[in-house]
This record gives C-alpha cells, sequence and structure tokens, in this order.
C-alpha cells in the first residue's frame, strides 16, 4: 500500500496537546478510542534511535480512563477481568486482561486503583465504557461509569526520569514502576506514574486539566533541550522488539488470554466473582494458538498475512516489522499449536525463519 | 492542518474489498468500527459531482452487523432502543437510536429483522457489541450476539437502481426504501437492500462470503462503465447538504435523541421495555441543546470549534463544508437553546450567517 491520508473530522477526536503535535510536525496518525494517536515525526526509525537513546514526550490522550466509582465498583471491576485485584493498593497500575464470559479479551488496560472505590481503566482500543456500563445496568450495580477529562502524555526514554524529575521535582526519582504520586505543576496535582508503552524507561503524566496541557507540552521541552528531547508515539520497531502487545494488532476478541501468553495475569485459582474464570478453567490448556515470535534474516512478505506450511494455514502474522539494531526481520503471529508442537522453523518464500518465545530473546537470537 | 499519513496496522482493519479499493487509487481512509473506510478517491468535489450525477460503489465494509439471534433477542433489542420495533417487517430497516439508562446516544444504527429472532444492528462508529453482551449477560438473556461475517458494499447515486438491476436482476427496482430482497451473485444469495449514506438513491449490498468481494466489485465496475460508474465513499458535501447526521461528529454519548432531532424515532409513549424511556420522558423538552444548521456565504473559521456570541459559548460546531452546488458555507452545529429562543442568525469574524432547521432547506435558503 502507497501512503494515504487520514480524512480528519471531530469523530477522529482532537486532544488538548493537538495543536502544539501538529506545530511538532507530526507527519502520521492512526486512529484510537475514537481519536488521534501520534505515530511518527520523521519515521519510524529515527523515532526510535531517539527514543532508545534520548527522550520523547507522547500524547497519549487516546488512553482514555473509564472511570468506575461508587459502592459496587470494585466488584464491578473483577467482574471484568480474571486477575485478583483484592489486593490492590492506592495508585498502583495493574496490567490485567478484561475478559467476556467465553474466556474472550475485550481489553487489555491498566487498572488504576485511585481511591476506595475509584478505579480508572486505562484502556486500549475498544469500547470498555459500553461493556462496563451494559454489566452494570444489567446487574443493577451502583456504580458511576464516565470517560474521565484525563489526558495522558508520556515521557519515555533513558532520560525520561531527568526530564520529569526537572518539571515534577524530587520525588520522582523514588516513583517505582506502576507505581505513581499526586505531583504538581503549575499548583495543580496530578497522578505521575512510572509507566508508558515502551521497554526504554519513563513516566505518564495523567493531566487533569486541558488549560494546563500546553505549558506542560512547552515546559517539557523547553527543560529538555539538552537532553535532546523529541515528540514521538508509540514505536512500531521498539514496541515489537521489546514484546509489548499491542490489543486489535496482536489479539483481539476472538482469541483468549492464554493465546496470548497473557497466564500470568489470570488468577484461575483465585476465589474471585469473575465471569470469565468459568470459561477460562475450562479453556485452559485447550487453546488452538499461541502468540508466538518469528524471526528472519531479511524482509519477507506473507500475502493476506497467512502463514502457510505444508499446504494448509497454520497461522497468521499480526504485526512485523525490520529491527535495525538487531538486523532482523520480526513479527508476531498466531500459529496453531499443533504445528508448533513439531515446528520450531518456517520457511517462507524459501527463507528459513526461526519461531520463538516472547518476548524475543536477542541474546540467544545473535 | 496539513495532510497527515495515516499508519495503517492489523488493529484497522482492512476489509474483503480493500484490495480493490487500492487498486481503484483511493487517497484518503477514515477508521470506523476498526476498520479502513474509505473517504476520497480524487477529491471531495470531484466525488461529490460524479456521486450526484452517476452512481458509485462504496466499500462501507466497516458498517459491522452485530447480529443478534436467539429467544431473547427481539427483548434485547427493545432494550436498547426507544423506538418501539414491534411491528418491524422481516428485510426491513429501520433507522433507530439506541440510548443507555440516562438517554445518552449509544449509536444510531439501522436495525434489520432478518429472521424471527435473528437481528442485525448495522452499527455506526461504536462498540455496540460490548454494550449488548454486557446487557445480556447482567439480564441473563439467552441470546447469542457475533459480530457477523457481512461486508456492505454500497451502490450509490442516480444511476445506481440501473446498475444494481444489471448486476442482481429485474426483482431490484420493486425494492422500497429501507426494504430488502435475498438475490443471488454467482449463485449465492444475499441481502440487497434500498438504502445507503446519501440521499442520491441506492443500495447496499450485504455481501455474506469474502470470496466473493472481488468478483462482485468487478462485476459492478464491468457492468457500469457506460454508466461512468466510479469509487467513492460516504461524502462529507453531500451529506451535510442532505443533512444526515454522523454518529461521532454531529452527536456523541454525551447527547440525547432530542439534542440531534431525533424525536420521531422515539416512542416515548409507547408500552415497550427499553431501558432508556424513562430518562427520555424526564428530560423531554428539557435538552439544553439542539443540533441546528448554519449558512454563511463564505467560509468563516471557528477556533476550537467555538461558537461564541455575547462574549459567551453558545454552541459548538460539529461538521461544516463548503457546498459547491449552493454556493454556501454549511455547519451543523449543537447550539444552546436559550440562545436560539432569541436569536435566528450568528456573526462570526464579521460574517454574517443563518440559524435554521436541519435538514437544510435550500429553497428557502436562496
Amino acid at each position: 500500500m502507497t501512503d494515504k491520508i487520514l480524512s480528519i473530522s471531530r469523530r477522529t477526536r482532537a486532544t488538548p496537546f493537538t495543536r502544539r503535535v501538529e506545530a511538532a510536525g507530526v507527519k502520521g496518525y492512526t486512529v484510537y478510542n475514537h481519536m488521534l494517536l501520534p505515530t511518527f515525526f520523521t519515521n519510524n526509525e529515527d523515532d526510535y534511535w531517539s527514543l532508545c537513546q534520548n527522550v520523547q514526550v507522547w500524547d497519549v490522550s487516546c488512553e482514555r480512563q473509564i472511570e468506575v466509582s461508587g459502592p459496587d465498583s470494585e466488584r464491578l471491576i473483577q467482574l471484568m477481568t480474571p486477575r485478583d485485584i483484592s489486593r490492590a493498593v492506592i495508585g498502583q497500575g495493574l496490567y490485567a486482561p478484561l475478559c467476556d464470559e467465553s474466556g474472550g479479551l475485550v481489553n487489555d488496560p491498566v487498572l488504576i486503583k485511585f481511591a476506595n472505590n475509584d478505579w480508572w481503566v486505562s484502556i486500549a482500543d475498544s469500547d470498555v465504557r459500553l461493556w462496563a456500563r451494559g454489566l452494570a445496568h444489567g446487574f443493577g450495580l451502583d456504580v458511576k461509569i464516565r470517560e474521565a477529562a484525563i489526558w495522558p502524555l508520556a515521557v519515555q526514554g533513558p532520560r525520561a526520569e531527568q526530564l520529569v524529575t526537572r518539571v515534577f521535582g524530587n520525588e520522582v526519582p523514588g516513583i517505582r514502576f506502576f507505581r505513581s504520586k499526586m505531583l504538581e505543576f503549575r499548583g495543580k496535582a496530578m497522578m505521575v506514574m512510572r509507566s508508558g508503552y515502551s521497554k526504554q524507561g519513563g513516566f505518564e503524566i495523567y493531566l487533569n486539566d486541558p488549560d494546563l496541557a500546553e505549558p506542560l507540552w512547552d515546559e517539557l521541552f523547553e527543560q529538555g533541550q539538552d537532553l535532546n528531547v523529541r515528540p514521538g508515539g508509540p514505536n512500531l520497531i521498539e514496541r515489537i522488539e521489546s514484546g509489548l502487545l499491542s490489543y486489535g494488532n496482536d489479539m483481539n476478541f476472538t482469541h483468549n488470554p492464554f493465546e496470548c501468553g497473557l497466564d500470568a495475569f489470570i488468577d484461575l485459582d483465585a476465589d474471585i466473582e469473575s465471569m470469565s474464570l468459568p470459561a477460562l478453567r475450562a479453556i485452559r490448556g485447550k487453546h488452538v494458538h499461541q502468540l508466538m515470535g518469528l524471526v528472519f534474516d531479511e524482509a519477507v512478505f506473507f500475502p493476506d498475512f497467512a502463514i502457510i506450511a505444508d499446504d494448509r494455514v497454520v497461522g497468521d502474522v499480526r504485526s512485523q516489522v525490520w529491527s535495525p539494531r538487531y538486523q532482523k526481520y520480526l513479527a508476531m503471529a498466531m500459529m496453531k499449536r499443533d504445528f508448533l508442537s513439531a515446528n520450531e522453523t518456517l520457511t517462507v518464500d524459501g527463507k528459513i525463519g526461526n519461531i520463538v518465545d516472547l518476548p524475543f530473546d536477542f541474546d540467544a537470537i545473535r
């Protein structure tokens, strides 16, 4: 496919940062939760090195926060996820699959217990708000569910801590991974969490006042000048190298969490009221697919994303990219498990690739 | 904003027609229900005249069909909409707002009673599947809910009937508006409905076999050569001139159907079990906004879409376009009703525009 223009309208919602993103020369967007998500500013590879070497500021407002509050909020959150949330600490982020009654993945958000009886579901790309409202109404739960007026801004890269500390102060380095503090910017306290959709380290600032969006953006770029701060966005190369999953790409509502290797985030034996647990207990070990990594020495092409072997479809490629660092062509693919049990390689177009576990282990690969 | 590239991935799903759409030279897409929706092939104005004068073929696969089947299917559909569906006829399309328990708009689909206990919800851009599944699980309803393997292809324009008749036969002209027939293409019966997102007349073909997508596309272009058939998509100029609403643009989940002028599609006094009716009965007449048309003699600019009068925000522009036919700048705007009661014009940047009812009445305007 050649490049196509994105037709932008109010349905593809702008964010409080969009004016700055545009002024910074954004070249591409995708649409995520009905909102603009900047994808690149120079090109994927150049953006990749900047992210890995310095620090970037990302407008990830599209990580909408579905706020569930009220006396039954914890009960509803637990219904939606097979991960035991009973020991969650206030201010902590918990990566948790959301699964329906058949075990299908509805979303894979970060759950944040913002306060007692006040949860934020920091969602991937699907309307979790509608599902939550449907469940709450059907079960007659005493909750309020809304898309909160929160617009996350990510600061990612090895110099992120330095930059965020300059802007939010000396409490920043003490924040542990997936923990947060309420810190002030221009007199307004907002949540700052050590998190983000890269493995380069960094923070997400949960902006709660749209009028502070441009001042915050400007301050980060001013304070980060000597750190070579640049605008960026979730980077395809970095996230595939790091094995970070993307809901809608690598998996969707037709897949269950076992197929995606999310076993560690499911408490199958917990005594919790979670709507997907009966189905997941029954599926365990019997799932058909497994998300795997593919590694080739050169780029390969999969017509219609299909992976063919022995004249049958044995899987499909979900994400793929050339890794400039490792000089390998990397893919994430949903593979049939019966094929995996007998095969560790794959031949595409005469080129032999290795089928490996995720995340990629580049020490083993080289 | 200058043009931006859409970063396409598997999350922005391709359709069975995408290869043909690409070969036909599509220049822009938007993302709709997590799927690619072609927006223009030459430019909006050129595409507009082709649509109004001849016939176009549109890949509207993104109008996903949420299929609700089973003994409780009609009960669930009725719960979701305040429109009385009890007299629906098989094969008929019903435009119907979906509203939640607070009266907020969840979607504005066309409901199709495909068979007894088998409904298709032909959705606008929100994950109705999740809401429906949440409600069904909460209420313990005996239904199956899935995104059906259906990919609508629209044929729109004054010559659409001629073209569709050539491909699907002589039963086509007898199909009334929002009615359908099961007609065969290459031996496979599929639903053909007189419908579509334009006022130029036409049909939607509910393709139910992806292997027939390219043969169907090719046949329409071959048979339509002398009719000047062209590829197209929902056209911003045409749909605004025609007053066709776009969920997510003109209204969203924060609005209720009265604000959008959808009163005719709500059976407020019907004896039906619809979850939004109590709220809608209470809101009626007390809603804050009204979706109106704005007409200016030349293009005007609304910073941040805000409509300012008497130093206060009195509304916001949701969609806007220059009409080459009427030589007017047209907008749809959510206006505060208290402003409307005293004002029939609006001054923007020194230019005076008229505030009019929707759909636009161009005989009155000229």
